[in-house]
């Protein structure tokens, strides 16, 4: 092929970030080739909607059979922005098939069924590239397969969804509650009529499996992923996390445990404001990573949008192009350390639980003992009296989550605290 | 070759990295060799003294003939660790000639004559790999020359000195003067006895100009930096920047003007306290990238030490080692772009400068007519009596350096204005 001969482009899917994608492909044309070394050809892009207007998109591009597009045997390179099991997975399988390296944003299908993708990949030798699955424009993806890939990653940990980072962030600012915040947050677009992915932590979990399989070179699904969303987090909780000098985030944190399995989960967490991911603002996603020798490195950057998501793909395009041109191929997904998930409720962290008890004497002692009788000691406890009542704030030291769990469910039945205790992990040691 | 022969390796320079790469090397053997699919078997090790104790490295790989163990044409990965012009260059051409790749931490060596290692590379189809060169275990080589390669980044700096940055913490939390704290620096093992390359500025201007090269594709060497060290900072300087709510750092920032040439250089900047790079601790580096399509990116982490550089030359070793494994080969020198260095003095930037003035009146108009003068307009004046003196405090909108410079000129002439006038670039627009 020569140098003039252009690599065919295929794009599945012109929603928000795809026609940002075919906009820049035609901006940047000159840079792109120059950097790779062929031209590239944006050969079709496939559309639920032929009708609808897309500004600065060729009409001629559209079609309707993305099934015949992702298959084309000229293709080289198959992008599929369209998010969801399927059909993208249908559509990526026939374009790996076809001979086309394949570039996607889909952390769904990757935390789902990303095994099946690289499998046929690796197979087909060509290169499966998703930068753009998490994180949008922080490279992230990269750094873990390449950068990092000559030391022992012990943490990786961020906030990866940048809907209730924004939600978290107004309710520290505002005091408001959960629900009113979601509804102005819709308002403004910030976040979907049907939330359920972002508040639910769905988004964030399918993000910390795909972090957790590339840090720790393991597979990890969106069924080993512990999940907790924000729904419950209250105006009362925020309150509590401040007097602790913490912010509440949603973290999705992926951990070596002690017995050399993986704990993923994501959870609203208290983070201490003396944490570099403590102050990262409403728009922005950051990934924390700690490694036997690196140490601590943070990554900051916009989580989402077009022209950010747009710019992890292009990267990924560029890249994977340049393989074809050298014929080589990127790295291929990493299994061989086959770490399993860390056992339900052996987890650890530190803990934080709010409660409301008669004030009276001997209760803070009756606390305290049902905590040490499941082995948790306490780092720090607050107590303040309301009338009759009084509210304790329990810090627990590192423990195990089952018997915290253990301690809360002794205290739920003793009859001088109230219904309602409310947990909360507590980031750092 | 089988699946079990190994790849060889020679290190050249044994001091702090280098022993703990060697170290690293065995400790983490089996993991390596999983993530490469071959054994690397370190074959030797150069050193000036031989009869040095080097606790936990075998005395047998010992040589202190560099030169024959970098030709041995049986190695395939050379790890150049030495530092400084020669013998490094000689020793890594011998290598790239005898057909190895090559990974250096060698900032000075490649600020200098990047391109002819790059080029004998490039003729040989070796790979020549640098992430520990700027920012220690900060992934940024990999990230400009991959993750971005889709997007134009617009600007790179960051906080790129960890000496530096240690030095102007203590001069903000302190409030001493700069020698005081260089020399309890020195005495904690933070400076080098000689700090000269620290201090002004020469260690971060090689980053700089590595990190311009990567960003703009063109090619930029450490001449082509303007630079100014921190000796000058002193503690009335600090003062002023707390006042305009910033802190001082060591910046190196590497920006596209508006002509399309690019400015490279290394000040002492203010910095905004809501600067993301305002908060970066002494012990850290951190990089800020701004691109069209991406946004705002931060990386931080630990920029210096044995540990964390280690890292970022076992993951260049092992993406090295993956290439030689897969008959594949690495991004090269790019260089496309071909941009050249915008003209001394038409580099843009905020100014801050400090002067002290004859307290009558008058002067102020004088003063603000003199950068009026030199189109040069003001964001932000601020005004303290001390005596019949009064200071000032003089914070501009963005303008081109020699502007700025022809108003200071001017006003070191007028006789109502003190000798000594101190300049500072604040960081932002």
């Amino acid at each position: 092929m020569g140098k003039s001969t252009p690599l065919k482009v295929a794009l599945l899917g012109c929603g928000v970030v795809g026609s940002q994608v075919a906009r820049q492909l035609l901006a940047q044309a000159e840079d792109l080739r120059a950097r790779i070394g062929r031209p590239l050809e944006l050969v079709g892009i496939a559309v639920n909607n032929l009708g609808k207007e897309r500004p600065g998109i060729d009409r001629e591009l559209l079609t309707d059979d993305a099934l015949s597009l992702a298959s084309r045997p000229d293709v080289d390179l198959v992008i599929e922005l369209m998010g969801g099991i399927e059909p993208a997975r249908t559509l990526l399988l026939a374009a790996i098939n076809a001979g086309s390296s394949v570039i996607t944003a889909n952390k769904a299908l990757l935390a789902e069924d990303g095994p099946t993708i690289y499998s046929a990949a690796e197979e087909a030798g060509v290169d499966v590239y998703f930068e753009a699955a998490v994180a949008g424009a922080i490279p992230i993806v990269r750094p873990l397969r390449e950068s990092l890939v000559g030391d022992e990653v012990t943490t990786v940990m961020g906030i990866v969804n940048g809907t209730t980072n924004f939600i978290l962030d107004k309710m520290h600012t505002d005091g408001a509650d959960f629900a009113e915040v979601l509804a102005e947050a819709q308002r403004l677009g910030y976040a979907e009529a049907d939330p359920t992915a972002d508040v639910e932590g769905f988004d964030a979990a399918a993000k910390a499996a795909i972090l957790a399989s590339l840090a720790f070179h393991s597979r990890v699904k969106l069924a080993d992923v512990t999940r907790e969303g924000i729904t419950s987090v209250t105006a009362s909780d925020i309150d509590a996390a401040k007097e602790m000098g913490c912010v509440i985030k949603l973290l999705a944190r992926c951990a070596l445990s002690e017995d050399g399995t993986i704990a993923v989960g994501v959870h609203p967490t208290m983070v201490p404001l003396a944490h570099p991911l403590a102050s990262i603002p409403g728009a922005y996603n950051a990934i924390f990573i700690e490694s036997r020798n690196a140490g601590r490195l943070m990554f900051m950057g916009k989580g989402a949008g077009g022209s950010p998501t747009a710019s992890a793909v292009l990267g990924d395009l560029v890249t994977a192009a340049r393989n074809r041109v050298r014929g080589a191929r990127g790295p291929g997904e990493s299994t061989y350390s086959g770490r399993t998930i860390t056992e339900a409720g052996l987890e650890r962290s530190r803990y934080y639980a709010s409660l409301t008890v008669h004030d009276e004497p001997g209760v803070l002692a009756e606390v305290a003992a049902t905590f040490a009788n499941h082995g948790v000691s306490l780092q720090a406890v607050r107590q303040e009296s309301v009338g009759e009542q009084a509210r304790l704030g329990v810090m627990t030291h590192l423990a195990f989550h089952r018997e915290v769990s253990g301690a809360i469910a002794d205290l739920d039945r003793m009859p001088t605290v109230q219904p309602g205790i409310s947990l909360m992990r507590v980031e750092g040691d």
